[in-house]
């Protein structure tokens, strides 16, 4: 944490409008519950307005300064931006050392650009291009003819491989592959002939990748994660799969070769999809759903198989319905009975 | 595997109780099936009794003598334990190479308590402190001011980044990551916002971490595993998230943000949890559950949406009645349409 | 992309059956939809007939001449064998560096076969065996006594732990750890102690492991993968786990220690097993399955509880049947309580 600033200083910094009292120096942000006096926090829901009441918190960052009348605010449309903002300012990124370790192994035809910042132990291989201020961590291996954009971020044993590409301002986290070969066999007679993966792995700009994740290299062309879309943890990504702009891909997803997912989908965790299907722009697939045929643009989807999450729902519901239809139905084999051994009574008395 | 150990010793050594010859030579500990007159073996659960009779083993390790009477015997009420103090003795581990290895970078003011062992390319950042006897495997990285107690086990390529705290006695499989950012955006108009991820993850005493597993690091606050908790490998810890003492986390486990597990918890295999939820202490799910609300203390889970494990099970077997469902209402339409139109006959009769 | 070839040159090498233009020259390898005139595709499945039809490719590889009549051929029962071993010859892999790296660490005691290739920070420990043509990439640790056969690849930061042994010819993606510790502790009063892991894991000839995928060592024996088996990226394999000869596992599964696959078995993404039970040889078990008890030999199965597949979908079918099961009760209670009240009429009418 660096020293504090004024909320009119921050108000300025974070792009949002001070209400009170602009000298309030603020040193650091916290929750809601544990903020201190000379801390900032924030309001991102309005359900939490009566914590936020009893929160000794100097100033809260609020949509709407009704919400919090006679506290000291910080108003703008998107608190949990300004939230976001602020922990940057409050927490700044340590510092890279600047330029190469001296046990790092860059080849002699890879070209850094300038502010370029090589960790230990990092592997940067023939024909490389790493972009201006980009920062490779400790144990970094990129293979060959690897592209790297601007300002990038590729933390410690991320493993880039052969020709693949990765944007600008991407953030990779530790143990990333990205580029492994994709699970691809010509089986004949019980043997699996690999069939070699000669595609590539893209990453567009704004990309963030979760600790351990893999992204398969493209078995002829390309695996594709599009711009801004952002990847959590222990994700699989086979080959050939595209992936739109600002998804964004839980943990522990696993996604079949050639599934192709839109702009702005959401998969939650651990969802599965089967390959070769399409999940459409706006989808929303919630966690543990398996996938195995295409989702609409703008469904909401859950289950498995997956179907409308409505349906899934019904479906549940439904489910715990058949205790009740199995005593009404002996209820009514009962009934029937009776009433069929009367009937039959009645026959024998008109005999 | 080291030279022999007679009965006796054996029997002092393990802390059991010794029946039969003390001078008997052991040379080895092996599974029952296999174990030779000169290996040692065990009875953990009574329905091997007669597996263990048939047994070759010079001596078996049982909870009561009364289960193999005549044979060599170590008597203690926790077989397994002592099985597990006799491999401790007769597979010591391989010592490691003591001090620091001249390839490590060790930052200056990281300061290494006595007897710590470096291994080959590991890089230990910044104002890091490594408690005694604490053993660093090849190409870990620690970031900075990473807090690491005595007596730990960091395999190859485990990464933990800074500010994080491990404790005393704790052991990280190969390819850990500790300390990874969570899974933080704010969204404004479809554009991911990195919320920075300025908290840290905190493992206490005694603490396991299976391969490649991912422990991220608090948004605000802490990502914490109590005391002697153990994680199998590919577990995905979101942001946030608590585990109370001595639970067991089995492998590709995924536990979203802010989920708070109690302690003695048992999740099986490929559980997954919403954020936001507790599961109470003592609670036990069961492989491949979805946990989507609160588990209570106590509670036996399963399924997806996880519920009591006794429902679940009820519910399947409910499922399975549908056919003979459709059938009995069948057979129910079939009879009140003869009775109906017998009754309407009678009535016709009647006219 | 190397140079060009002839169609008889491709004929000769890829062992297929020219028809057509020998002297056509081929440049590359695409698919279908995007091949030039100078590009070689396949047809693997006769359903894209009318895409092949239509493709501009230069040739393509059928396993009958009949299906594309008029165009250059190469004509092989296996297209996708004809394919892969075209891959292999258009886009050779990269050289490796000859002989090790001078920044690797080779422990004077192990031995390393002629052409063996070590890359930069790589680890390798005492007693090692590693056999000719094997690449050891950036980064790679092998702990001590660890036996690597001839022509194997292990791909940057693979960990192969202890007394582990791989055979011929096996892949091993960036991230693999073999020979982690199996989850393994004795559990007394609430404390879990460790059991020491003392086996190994082995994996034989022709094994190819996805990126980041663990294999655990044996707790006393071995964990074994047999011959040709194909491993994806996330796995979990447990201790004491045996796959067979040329089986297909898929990302994400898990399997519980114990577990025993048979020869030619198929496991779909994300399937998860308990320990101690047998999928039997030929079985294919669908993605997202939770197999809890044995799968027999040759079975197709899916679901969780995971049954016969087709058992599964009758399920899923039944369940939707509910609401029309809901409906028919209803109608038949009503229709019974109608018949009751005219038959109590009637009664009445008699009295």
């Amino acid at each position: 944490m660096t020293t504090g600033r004024t909320l009119a200083e921050l108000g300025r910094l974070l792009g949002a409008e001070v209400v009170g009292d602009p000298t309030l120096a603020i040193l650091g942000v916290a929750p809601l519950e544990e903020a201190r006096p000379d801390e900032l926090s924030f309001l991102h829901n309005p359900k939490y307005v009566s914590v936020a009441r009893a929160s000794r918190a100097g100033a809260v960052i609020v949509p709407d300064p009704a919400l919090l009348p006679g506290r000291n605010l910080l108003v703008h449309p998107h608190p949990y931006l300004v939230h976001a903002r602020a922990l940057a300012l409050f927490f700044p990124e340590a510092e890279p050392e600047e330029g190469i370790h001296p046990t790092a192994v860059v080849d002699a035809t890879a070209e850094l650009a300038e502010g370029v910042s090589v960790g230990p132990w990092t592997v940067v291989g023939p024909e490389c291009r790493i972009g201006s201020g980009t920062v490779l961590g400790a144990g970094v291996v990129l293979g060959r003819q690897v592209e790297i954009g601007d300002e990038c971020r590729l933390h410690p044993h991320v493993v880039v491989l052969d020709r693949c590409r990765i944007g600008n301002r991407c953030i990779l986290q530790p143990g990333v592959v990205v580029g492994g070969d994709g699970f691809g066999y010509a089986t004949v007679n019980g043997v699996h002939h690999k069939v070699p993966q000669v595609g590539i792995a893209v990453l567009e700009d704004d990309v963030e990748v979760g600790a351990n994740t893999c992204i398969d290299r493209g078995a002829l062309r390309e695996t594709r994660i599009a711009r801004g879309t952002k990847i959590d943890n222990l994700v699989q990504v086979a080959h050939n799969v595209t992936i739109g702009e600002g998804s964004l891909i839980v943990a522990l997803v696993g996604l079949g070769g050639s599934t192709r997912i839109g702009e702005h989908a959401v998969l939650g965790g651990q969802v599965g999809t089967a390959g070769h299907l399409t999940i459409g722009d706006g989808a929303i697939v919630s966690g543990r759903a398996g996938v195995i045929k295409d989702v609409p643009p703008g469904a909401f989807y859950g289950g498995f198989p997956a179907r409308p999450h409505r349906e899934w729902l019904k479906g549940l519901a439904e489910q715990r319905k058949i205790p009740g239809l199995l005593e009404r139905v002996a209820r009514l084999e009962h009934r029937l009975a009776e009433l069929e051994a009367r009937s039959d009574g009645g026959d024998d008395d008109k005999q």
